[in-house]
């Protein structure tokens, strides 16, 4: 068979959960990697592990100051740490393996620095979607081909609760509480269902497909915590799923629209039929057209073979180029479009009827009034109403609207008044 | 960015159709791959080319002997013509990318050896769902994990006609004349309907997924040629959807069981929903779980950019690896094993009843009959009955049957008495 310029990997290994030892498991065994862990950093010296004790330290020097360690695979949950951890080995010219993505989504830039200046490799698959390949088929296959649109969904917690309460009939707490009985959330579940874990991999998918380096704090968003029992019986009227959906998708000035928002999908769309726990992702694009993929987005094992994945092209230098980057002048986040939402509030009178450009249907049944219209995306940036307990909005089918400011005056206002 | 040790490539393209052409199209544009088509040969000279003149030839070795040319592209259809040149051109050490399914199919074991020997690049993902990224995602995500098995609606052709005879309750032969209006089927369809295109694509599979490098015409395969407008109600009337479905699955003893067969899909499969001209496949294992592909399998730009995404590979001299040739004991085919089968045909007494080992149900309107029984895979393999004109085969949901051969006495035989 082909010979490869193979680097041995000798591996220092961040944290030791479900995800770090399965992985130290299979390169036990594996013959085909040329991989092996040389030492483990744990936070807890007194726990007990099934693995040989010399194997594990408390100090991250152990680690990071040994010459004979050239990859450190980071998986640990703390961030912060993380950041350290990783910045510390690209500075001195160690491969980094990483499945933190809220702390890729908030040190992208000073990353993306460290890798031009040590040209050492840094990757993340299992970062984003866990098993589901998306970062490098981004860079591999995406890179010369002009992106339309990327939209996914990337939590399988909130897909796992959403899920329960379409099939089930469960209130969000319910399902919510379901989840965390079954593992798919977790004891204090804010990051996943408020989709501050969306956003932070809607923006790691933003710099490979579009060179778009933002921060999660600049990307609009919210989770499924509003939701009510109103919004699914409207769903299941009409034939749709309510899924969380992340999305970026090039406008016609060459910006890129972004954000994570709740959204009826309909049954031709791919994201209507990922279900539970699994994540999907659809990429447009000019030359391959409409792709999908879908796989567990999350888990010990899946995110474990990304990460072998990851280790498997580090045996032959692979960096992520960024392309986008650096070969073209970088999409900027879009600021102002126009949105086709779904709102839907407690009372007649909550919802600011000013906001919308068109009302074109609204409907109340003395408890629960909702309004489906088209609205200005700048003022969801700035503005945080849509984000109140007991107002819920959702993207319609058709998101992005072709809306003429010059019909507002007649329309909006008229249509509302009631 | 990181730098790359990044290889000019100067290509010579063998054929100048729409891939061709769309590629040639992207290459001028392209800033970021560093390629450049240098020499494009052409089977008809005299035909008007929307390029230079001097980019043109009709001898082969223009290119072949050309030292400055370190990239062969080839996209004609003559598979004779097209393994000349790729095996010309990997033994003078130029690279290679293909489209060639039914070539590489066919020479799999030369086309190894010649890699093997030359340690030269010969990369293809476009011959296999063109824009579904299969063949990279199994070598380089599924190199490590187990493979439980593989399943795939690999050819668009097939499932254009499936779907609009589903869908629009045509003949088989008025959707395959559709097919060929619309451009989604070749004038003459044989190897598509009869399944040979998809057998192809699954004995490439098959090597990158097990390592079990088989010819064709060692897989047993049908089409869709002989569907029954009977079977089309039956489907309809259950809820399933009629696939095309190319399939692999290791068995208990570590053998892969592998065919092409039509397949009725109830609704939990994501092949369900692969609808028209677009492919879908299923990877199942170990660590990842169940992740499907869904994409544009053939077409002109979709495999550009399949195409495209080799050639960026090539700029860091990627390879294949065939790990599960080189590292492990490549899995045998599986000659053994039981499959659960629908069989429809017209009259009583068509069917050899005898070479059913159960027989579950059957129905019978006196002009078509269905039988679903338990069938050993062996004599599918050794005998044709099942292909005949007017005899239509589809294998059940849950096509593998859990059959112990001791119960076939009593069940088969009783069941059958009429």
């Amino acid at each position: 068979m082909p010979e490869q310029n193979e680097t041995k990997l000798n591996i220092g290994l961040f944290g030791f959960g479900v995800v770090g030892e399965s992985l130290y498991r299979v390169l036990q065994t594996n013959k085909s990697l040329n991989a092996q862990v040389r030492k483990v950093c744990i936070k807890h010296a007194d726990k007990k592990r099934n693995a040989p004790a010399e194997l594990f330290t408390t100090d991250p020097q152990d680690l990071l100051r040994d010459d004979n360690i050239n990859v450190i695979v980071e998986l640990i949950d703390d961030a912060d740490a993380a950041y350290l951890i990783v910045s510390d080995a690209l500075s001195n010219k160690k491969s980094v393996v990483s499945a933190n993505k809220k702390m890729i989504a908030e040190h992208q830039d000073e990353l993306l620095e460290l890798q031009r200046t040590y040209h050492t490799p840094f990757l993340y698959e299992s970062a984003c979607c866990a098993s589901i390949p998306v970062i490098r088929n981004l860079e591999e296959y995406y890179d010369n081909d002009l992106l339309q649109g990327i939209s996914g969904i990337v939590n399988g917690s909130t897909n796992y609760i959403l899920t329960r309460i379409a099939e089930d009939g469960l209130t969000f707490e319910a399902a919510l509480k379901l989840a965390q009985q079954e593992g798919f959330a977790e004891s204090n579940p804010a990051l996943d269902v408020e989709g501050i874990d969306a956003v932070n991999k809607l923006t790691i998918l933003l710099t490979h497909a579009y060179g778009t380096v933002a921060l999660p704090k600049e990307i609009v968003h919210t989770g499924i915590q509003n939701l009510h029992a109103h919004d699914a019986t409207y769903a299941k009227e009409k034939g749709y799923e309510i899924k969380l959906v992340a999305q970026a998708k090039k406008l016609e000035d060459g910006s890129v629209a972004a954000f994570v928002l709740p959204q009826f999908l309909k049954k031709d769309n791919q994201l209507y039929n990922v279900k539970n726990e699994y994540n999907g992702v659809i990429i447009e694009s000019g030359l391959a057209d409409k792709q999908f993929f879908y796989g567990k987005g999350a888990g010990g094992f899946p995110t474990a073979s990304a990460v072998l994945s990851d280790l498997s092209a580090l045996r032959y230098d692979y960096k992520y180029e960024y392309k986008k980057l650096r070969y073209q002048e970088p999409a900027a986040l879009a600021q102002d479009f126009y949105l086709r939402v779904y709102v839907s509030f407690d009372g007649l009178f909550h919802v600011p009827h000013e906001l919308f450009e068109v009302i074109e249907e609204w409907s109340s049944n003395n408890k629960r009034c909702s309004v489906i219209g088209i609205i200005r995306f700048s003022k969801l940036k700035d503005e945080s109403w849509w984000k109140k307990k007991n107002t819920s909005l959702i993207l319609m089918p058709d998101a992005f609207a072709d809306f003429v400011p010059e019909l507002k005056e007649s329309s909006a206002s008229e249509m509302f008044m009631v």
